[in-house]
């Protein structure tokens, strides 16, 4: 907090200096173009390199999303100032009260990435949130930082449907743990199958619910979980190549978030459902369609598969051209899953 | 569950005694078509009428849809045994281990709806519910049923992010309240602002978030809310015919569910986004598209909008051509729409 307050002080004394010297300002924005995105193997994820672009005042193409820019760092301040967070998109709407013209909510989306990037801090810590959340759920007590809420501790499984990884979760200091490791699942259904049948106490997980892809603030939690707490990462995806890109993402980071540092986790581990596990367990399946196939040929060139583990992974899709979902172990009855493939995976 | 558990061992002994007295079972089931579907003036809601579906197995079209129920029956009774629950996807990938077929899920689906006409019980009674949930948040005591957390009451103030509406919270019994009202909204961004802005204390109100058209699950828990704890029930939805329609559907049911009692709240009020809220605040706008004019047609047809404040909004929806999202009064502050409009509309 104290840090994104004197960011983006530096940023608009910066300015006012450009401007009381008579000079334009300029802003030296790390550039997010696919060509400057790389793969870092010292932090092992997915990076910026050295290039930036300039932003320059003077020349007029550059004004509208300097202003754009501007407003959004003056809207992030407001936020601070009074301890609150906004959706991406109350932030989209809260423009027009200024006169700030975004043709779309992408475009105010796009202003915020810069803002990322020129000050090297994420949107989370000027309060700015997307709508979509996951959930978690198990033996871990996190204290809130956020107002009516200071020092008040929560343990994780107050609730049996599991909480919410919103805002004040996600700005909430992990305290303790007694579990022995992280269990991400992709889906709701399985998440609660798992807190019922007592699978979190029988490996001693905590469970996390990505819900597809997961937002950042869940990538974030589970990043805390893994080095603040210690608790290993098992990731539980459908068997598709959707479901183990999220593996790879929460693993190795994304491009569109390459710009951001502390989000990965380099040692997480993918457990299934793999191509090889559809096979082994005779899942109930459906045939690769095209956009899945055309997803493998995409992520052959990733640099994130560059290695005989998942390049294998991505040859035993094509071979058997099968995907499953997680929810696919029912067909042995609603225990199998934990009874046996979770407990042969985890052990 | 002890209702559901007798409803159930009452519908397996019938077809017990059919078949030992060499008899072929029979099930006379209410009938779902659209002809059946009545408006009932006494409890306010849509409703099925007296007409009924016959299914004999000594008919071989009906064998298959038989089997199936009778299935679904003995999976939900292995369910309530274990005091377990099940999505309807689980559901549907159950089924497989049985050697029961279903097409896809959507037939899966239809004959969990069977089985509630036949039952006259809602699958929820079951523990069988969608993966979607909505959230909740505000002063009032709940105390759950599920195993490993009977009797444990929980304050649903106890996460500043609310609590999912999961089958855990949706079985629970609720306790007590301090409010003096429900406020249901549509979308996230406006549930994380009342109660980040501490909106919830200003109008003493219980925040439900809808996430769109709410789960059955959340309708149940708006309802006892207004018949046990004696809250009045307000409606916050975007300013569009799908907005209005949530509101319609809290109020008086849906056509999906008219089989199902005890889901709706009668005098429940929709405080906007009304189509003259728009004009009046003159809130940011997008014209409406033909998918949203075909809807207002549909909607005009609808006995459920048989009255002149309804036929009012959708006429204005006409005049106005306008639609408008709840987040959209952000345009004139972060807080014009608690200390504005919310304080206006609900005076």
């Amino acid at each position: 907090m104290e840090r994104a307050q004197s960011t983006l002080r530096a940023l608009g004394e910066r300015v006012v200096q450009s401007l009381s010297s008579g000079k334009f300002p300029v802003f030296e924005i790390p550039d997010r173009k696919t060509s400057n995105i790389h793969y870092d193997p010292s932090t092992r994820r997915y990076a910026l390199g050295p290039s930036t672009v300039k932003r320059d005042s003077k020349n007029t193409k550059h004004v509208r999303s300097m202003a754009q820019l501007l407003w959004a760092a003056s809207f992030a301040r407001q936020l601070l100032n009074t301890s609150r967070t906004s959706s991406l998109r109350d932030l989209y709407y809260s423009s027009e009260a200024f006169g700030i013209e975004f043709a779309d909510q992408s475009e105010s989306d796009r202003i915020v990435t810069d803002l990322e990037c020129l000050t090297g801090l994420p949107r989370e810590a000027f309060g700015v949130f997307p709508e979509e959340h996951s959930s978690i759920y198990g033996n871990v007590l996190m204290r809130y930082n956020v107002p009516g809420y200071e020092g008040r501790e929560i343990d994780l499984t107050v609730s049996p449907d599991g909480l919410p990884i919103g805002p004040a979760l996600v700005s909430a200091e992990p305290v303790r743990s007694s579990a022995s490791m992280v269990l991400a699942v992709e889906s709701g259904g399985m998440f609660s199958r798992l807190i019922e049948t007592k699978a979190w106490q029988r490996f001693n997980a905590v469970l996390v619910q990505l819900g597809g892809q997961p937002p950042r603030g869940t990538r974030r939690i589970l990043r805390r979980l893994r080095y603040e707490l210690d608790l290993p990462v098992y990731i539980f995806t459908d068997g598709d190549p959707w479901g183990m890109h999220i593996a790879r993402v929460i693993i190795s980071g994304s491009a569109n978030a390459a710009h951001i540092k502390d989000l990965n986790v380099p040692d997480a581990t993918w457990i299934g459902v793999t191509p090889s596990d559809i096979e082994e367990y005779s899942l109930p399946n459906e045939g690769l369609n095209n956009a899945d196939l055309k997803r493998l040929d995409d992520l052959t060139r990733d640099v994130r598969y560059d290695s005989a583990e998942w390049r294998k992974h991505i040859d035993d899709f094509r071979r058997f051209r099968k995907k499953a979902e997680q929810q696919a172990f029912s067909r042995y009855g609603m225990d199998f899953v934990v009874e046996n493939y979770l407990r042969d995976k985890l052990a």
